[in-house]
């Protein structure tokens, strides 16, 4: 069997092998474990979501147990697809295990084919092809968040709509990402800096390059967290921008309105007092002249009365 | 009496015992303190809730003080139940204090009774069951906060209610629970490198194994926090913005209103006027033409001046 | 003269004086210093409130000068009220200078009669006790500073009223006491690691619970300060969604007048274009069927209009 | 010529020239510089306003460049007004070259005079002097800053305005005024330490003295800065809060007016149909029993149906 | 070819070359790679945007690789113009990339003409050149930027628009220029404590003046970040104010409404009352003082009783 030749190739003192499963199941994982020695823990943490990335020595530091967090990002969901890669790492093996969807690893293959001079260093090259591949993948995910970022920014500053739970749900999604992205800063520095792995200077320069990236995925993810916030505080300003707007709109009708009643009410009222069918009213008020003075005289009278008070209140 | 036994045993240079005590009165803590040679501010801090976890060695490092905070979630109450566990370990005895009622320790005697290799290693064993046991009991903590702040969520985003009170709340158990667990991390990173008890590699990588999952528990809990601050600040954007629906819905009545009175406010005015018990005006307006030309005629007029009123201010 | 005496035990070579003062005047103080030789920059410090706790080092390390701010909680005033105290240490006296209202010592005194053994290591006892009773007395404030804290939360989740000044005032509150307790965490720290001074292991004890104490007291305090931020923006949203139910109700009163005045407003124009004096139209509405038809009718028929309106704009 | 004097007697061996120059044009400061041989670049950041405080070597460390920032409080344009001091040190001079209005150093002078036992240790403690007459002279910015902050929460909370132009102002001022202080604080620690001078044990008490200042004036902005954050909220609280009892007076009267015309357009819609002109209707309601019922009847009717509907509707 | 000469003359142990390439195609900086042997990860580096300044040693610490951001502001569209520069550094070479239109690098030839003493030192003086133009081009940035947030000042407080968007996109800019400048100062601060090269002191004086320029530039982005936030929140509150304002406004139009309609519908209907056609009624109201008592007084009756009420309430 093919776990079986594996595991004996790996006494023989040349070369390494590199052995990837995904999402294997407990029968597999113990089998392997077996085979290979692995510790408890580490065989643990490989089989569920750990969902925090680390680097740990195990045996005396001659194996090494890495667990990474990839990324691949959703366009039509606006999510951040999270998965994982543990990595046991001897002089002698590589054993990946790859939990979830965006956790493929043939980017890494196809680095250690383009650089032979690598692959010479040993298993340790293997481990930077790996942590190369899926940092790079981190690059896309920002660039889809950024963008989501720009859309959400148009809708909130056109005025169109309030996107809040856009703009939250957006956060949730970095917020995720940098937890995948910032806990794996101080160990990839130590290890570049020697601390895991005895590296020669050409592959420390590679893992340097990783280190370099992910700094820059991190800085990334921490200014647009920082632009999230503060595009929530600029929705709620537009929000109660649009508020005032409503509300001039509304005073505007409000003012019609009582302008219409202010000078047609009282003027109703007169017409109506000179409609009351008192005999002597309406027996005393029988002249042109009469209609004139009092009639037409009183509405006259009113409506300049009402003009003045209209002009002093400043309404006209 | 098992005490006295207990404390004779501890002087045979095998093994060790461990006594567990729940709440016990101050009388017994004096008992066993006596028995023991226990320090009297280790005990203190044992009887009483001391509210932060901590590590720390007596008489010259050969007794351990640790004191952790367990939790546990009490679902319907929507609220983290704090406890606390004081142990005092030395290489031939374990006294284990639990106050509060997420204390239980069965976790951790199954843990060492899975695990005798482990036991072999002495007392330093059952300080790692212990904190392996608390640690894991925080993960459903994070889950029932994790739950309710979905919730919270859904109701923020439905626009149903504005869940401010609960927001609020959980962003305090949140906080409380982020201080049982925030403190711990500085002495478990020194207990992992060996800097309380020798440890030998075996166990300290069980130890690291704690560790792991107390920053994953760290990293998680202020994930909640911030998100719970987000969220605060999405509810209040939701209400603001239900504030300008309710307000285009009041500018829609305000206008109906005001349409309504400023049509027939003036024509009510005109019926009015030709209604007035004026002697020569009701003599004059007798004839059918006149009726057409003042009476509809006027109505008609003023009906046409509002429709271009109307028109004007954009109002139809 | 007691001073004189105080300062002549001083030169033998057994035991220590502790000397209290409380708001000494510049001469009282002036004798101190000449006559156990205090450094002036120290005894500057000691006159005044100096408003920030610190520990240094005078007369190359055989003087040590601490500064201590004490607390009270006053109930009625929801205020802490902040005193200081100031201690010239030496092997051979201790001075306390005393400031203010809070920093009564009585507690430390009863301290050390309470542990001859302490007393037997000198001086440096008396700075414990001094710091314990000290860090003790905080615990009341912060439990005043919670009570508050939790009335302000039902204040603002009861919707009774907005206690934004009370929230203000409280945050003030926390922010000072902060201040009082933070910068003393470094020295303390220093202090316990003996870095001050000559420390027995016993004693070192001591000076750490001392420590964790403090410890608890700056996490509470930050917790207090990050609740109180967050219980002023629950705040804001509770007033805001008050705001939304206001407009709410004013929209029913709106909705109500505005049926009103659009059912009634045109029938009374119909009643008015038909009480109209014109004589053609008097005339000519004479028989019952007309009344029935133009008179009645017309009225039914507007009304249904406007129940039709009514029921298409979906008022009713 | 003086300056000439002045760099000839740095060359003897005894003593040192303090010389000192406010706001100097090119031609003398480079008079200056050739004179005593300073740096191009200490010269360069001397004569232009350089924002940030600091401590520099030159010369092998012989030459000490030290820039502060000075800061009074003008009162009545409730601003800070800052202004620079560059000191040149060496064993034999001191040059201090003054910027803006409030670098005056009278203070250091009289400093000196009072202690001609510092004054002994060289050129150093002119340093001192300079250090803590600026030092000092921040406490006075703090309290005016204070002061302003504290009339401010007197405006808002009794709502009598929302003063947030002045909040906005302070806090500017508070983090330009920051801004001169912090970067001071790592310096003026490794100033104390003897990084850059070798200090008596005496002097760098004194030091030590300044440092701790510093300290206390840090820590006093920090804290307004937060106060000011937190007071912009709370206006934010009031302001909201204003605008609900605005609304709820607001609903009163729309209240009223409801009710008044509720009550009375129905009314008058009943006395304009009896006011019709009908001759069927006027010739049939003759009697006074019709009037009774019809007429009056129908009012209290529907005064009754409207008082039963506010009733049910909760209105009266 | 120039390129082939400039390689062979750094082979020559005789001064050193510069190299500056503008945007080079991916053939021309092949070219210079395989010339100067320089590391692929770098040269990868150099040919496209990296977004984040770096200083980097390759060939055992021999060749220095530098990133820099560059920056300039575009005053009309008040954005944030970034470049970049790659240098390669070793004793022989200086090999500048030049992307993006910022990246302008004629004042660092400049400046070493100014200063043949530190051209003597080598390429390293090239390298300060570089750093210190563009250090020195980040001071128009703040400028441009404070000019910008001045003038949003003004808006927001003078009331007449709400400027959410432009402090927005000025807190984005601010961010974005944070993100050029903060990585660098801790390289630079390495670089000038000698950790990259080997440096005379006069160079490393340089170096420092270099790095103080550019702490002084990362402080006054950290304030303008602060203030922008700051404004954001200042905004808010200037357009709850105005809301305020607006409702107060409405408030009066309300009550003005309110007053005529309870003053003139009342009387409309007691009008309407005596108007109606009943025969009873008509015939009966015949005399004079029936019509002053009944007519007149109740109107002024009426009048008086809505007089008091308004009196009651408050609205006169």
């Amino acid at each position: 069997m093919a776990l079986e030749q594996a595991a004996e190739l790996c006494l023989n003192d040349q070369g390494f092998v590199w052995l990837g499963l995904f999402e294997p199941d407990e029968d597999e994982l113990t089998d392997v474990q077996d085979k290979f020695g692995l510790h408890d823990l580490a065989v643990e943490d490989a089989q569920n979501f750990h969902l925090r990335p680390k680097i740990e020595r195990y045996e005396e530091g001659s194996v090494l147990f890495v667990v990474l967090r990839t990324a691949g990002y959703v366009e039509d969901r606006e999510m951040v697809d999270m998965g994982e890669v543990s990595v046991f790492l001897s002089r002698r093996f590589v054993i990946t295990v790859r939990q979830g969807a965006a956790s493929n690893l043939h980017g890494a293959r196809k680095r250690l084919e383009e650089r032979p001079d690598l692959l010479k260093e040993g298993s340790a090259a293997v481990l930077w092809a790996i942590l190369d591949t899926i940092v790079d993948n981190y690059a896309p995910v920002i660039e889809g968040l950024e963008k989501d970022v720009e859309e959400v920014e148009q809708t909130v500053f056109s005025g169109a709509a309030a996107p809040t739970e856009r703009i939250y749900l957006l956060r949730r999604e970095a917020t995720d990402f940098y937890r995948a992205v910032h806990p794996l800063l101080a160990p990839l520095e130590a290890l570049e800096r020697g601390a895991y792995l005895q590296l020669s200077e050409e592959l420390s320069q590679f893992f340097r390059d990783v280190n370099d990236h992910l700094k820059l995925v991190n800085e990334e993810v921490i200014a647009l967290r920082d632009v999230l916030a503060t595009i929530l505080q600029a929705n709620m300003a537009v929000i109660s921008n649009q508020q005032n707007e409503i509300s001039v709109r509304q005073n505007e009708t409000m003012k019609q309105l009582t302008v219409v009643a202010t000078i047609f009410l009282p003027l109703t009222f007169i017409t109506g007092f000179f409609g009351m069918n008192f005999s002597w009213l309406v027996n005393d008020i029988n002249s042109f002249w009469i209609f004139l003075v009092y009639g037409v005289g009183s509405l006259v009278l009113s409506a300049v009365a009402i003009y003045y008070w209209f002009r002093r209140s400043g309404d006209i």
